[in-house]
């Protein structure tokens, strides 16, 4: 099968579960689910739960096992968009092509909106998957990567060096590895945990990889693309000295990099008992990427 | 024992715990750990821990099974505070005495901040608490109340009508209910989900009841009280014309009210076949509480 029909295929059975989440939202007062929802619905390419589900699908984890963390994944990474566009952090107007969460919504309805969606994530996990040591322990590592450890940490050192003058390689490597592969790493560890925890390195270091390209790439592309195909403001990092991996290797130094981080995961990948070419072109979905 | 001692004992238990906590709280970048814990640490009367606790007892539930529950219940509960007190929310520059998480940290920090005591409330009951049937119901129904139809609702509404010039009585209760009792009915409910059930709807019923008085109090104090007493700014709801009790029944009509709610309470416990003389000084101490 084409690579596009087997990610459709991952992204249909996602949007059924989304579609049936939204339809059973339940809250007061309307705006509440409303500003979840929008950003919820603003589409994208939904990278993390298709890598999810397709980790499962090559490791037999049944799908009504992955569907609710994958659900999960894609609230937190929403909520984080939200948190991030605020005029206190990013200041982003724009995202996936509309207005971001707060133009619409306002600031308050925007801290609400997202402030909802992460705890929304955890009863979709309470109330379908906590049934074995295998659920808890994934829901524990997916606790991990949204928290202080992960995401949250990665987006505190990013704030804090955008305020910065001066920046090493290393904090630019904390930052890509919480801010962005932990959610990642997720996506691949937590099948791997469901599936009983043999191959929890190997795809444990593969998200790492596959997480630190997608953010490369995220930089390569601010320096590159265009307000139009991107959806969102590009060349803002340039714009504000921020600190990102085109300031600090050059354009091309980037290229470079993402060249060779494509063939760690593919050794990576060929070293697995199992049918990787759908992880493979999905490695190289992630480099060639125009959005 | 007198009221206080005990109050002081359950106090000590919760503030042992709470500084292993923060003791064992380990992330980057450092101000990430320390706008968490300066919240955390402007102290205030722990009023729901040690409500929590208080019940446990009560139900024979362990001190060691109650505990991650009371320290996960504050955290969400100072998390609601700072981004509360954002200039997009109730804007208060004051809270206990001294400048709000936003006035220290700046408003990006505290979002985080607010984000990260919230994620660390389950991955401390995660960690430490997901045992048995009863323990993954505790944790449910503490998400529940943590969520879209509880605090977080109770705010998304307080935020609407605070922007509309007419509001009801169903309005009011609406966020009495949802913005505060939801948590305090939390800190009575879990001890009963984990004793086992049995009396899961009287301490639902208590800890409804107890939380509108604690509502109650809280807009007579903004009415009565000073700030040098209660630590935050008074007289801004009326200032801003917000729906409040106070508007809606007037001062003296609350006060009857709230002698009202402290006999409905009373009734209830003394349906308890238990000494439940400690509960009944605490429905005193919120009703008579000067901050």
């Amino acid at each position: 099968m084409m690579f596009s029909d087997t990610y459709r295929q991952y992204l249909d059975v996602f949007h059924e579960a989304l579609n049936r989440f939204v339809q059973n939202l339940s809250c007061e007062p309307p705006v509440l689910k409303d500003s979840m929802t929008y950003s919820l619905q603003l589409g994208g390419k939904r990278f993390r739960p298709v890598l999810m589900l397709a980790v499962a699908d090559l490791l037999g984890v049944p799908q009504k096992e992955i569907v609710p963390f994958a659900l999960a994944l894609e609230l937190v990474h929403t909520y984080t968009l939200i948190h991030d566009d605020l005029p206190a952090m990013d200041n982003d107007d724009f995202r996936r092509g509309k207005p971001s969460n707060h133009k619409v919504f306002g600031e308050g309805n925007a801290v609400l909106a997202g402030d909802a969606l992460l705890n929304t994530a955890y009863e979709v996990l309470l109330k379908e998957c906590l049934l074995g040591k295998n659920q808890v322990q994934a829901t524990r590592y997916f606790a991990l990567c949204a928290g202080i450890n992960g995401v949250i940490g990665g987006q505190s050192a990013d704030l804090l060096f955008s305020a910065k003058e001066d920046f090493s390689e290393e904090d630019l490597l904390f930052i890509y590895e919480n801010k962005t592969a932990k959610l990642i790493k997720a996506a691949t560890v937590i099948p791997a945990i469901l599936h009983g925890g043999k191959y929890m390195i190997e795809f444990e270091n593969f998200g790492g990889l596959l997480g630190n390209l997608f953010q490369l790439t995220d930089d390569i592309l601010d320096e590159e693309s265009t307000f139009e195909t991107l959806g969102k403001s590009v060349g803002k990092d340039k714009e504000q000295d921020k600190l990102t991996a085109v300031k600090l290797y050059g354009l091309s130094g980037c290229k470079v990099r993402a060249e060779l981080m494509v063939s760690e995961c593919d050794q990576l990948l060929e070293g697995l008992p199992f049918d990787t070419s759908f992880l493979h072109a999905l490695v190289d979905f992630v480099k060639d990427r125009k959005k």
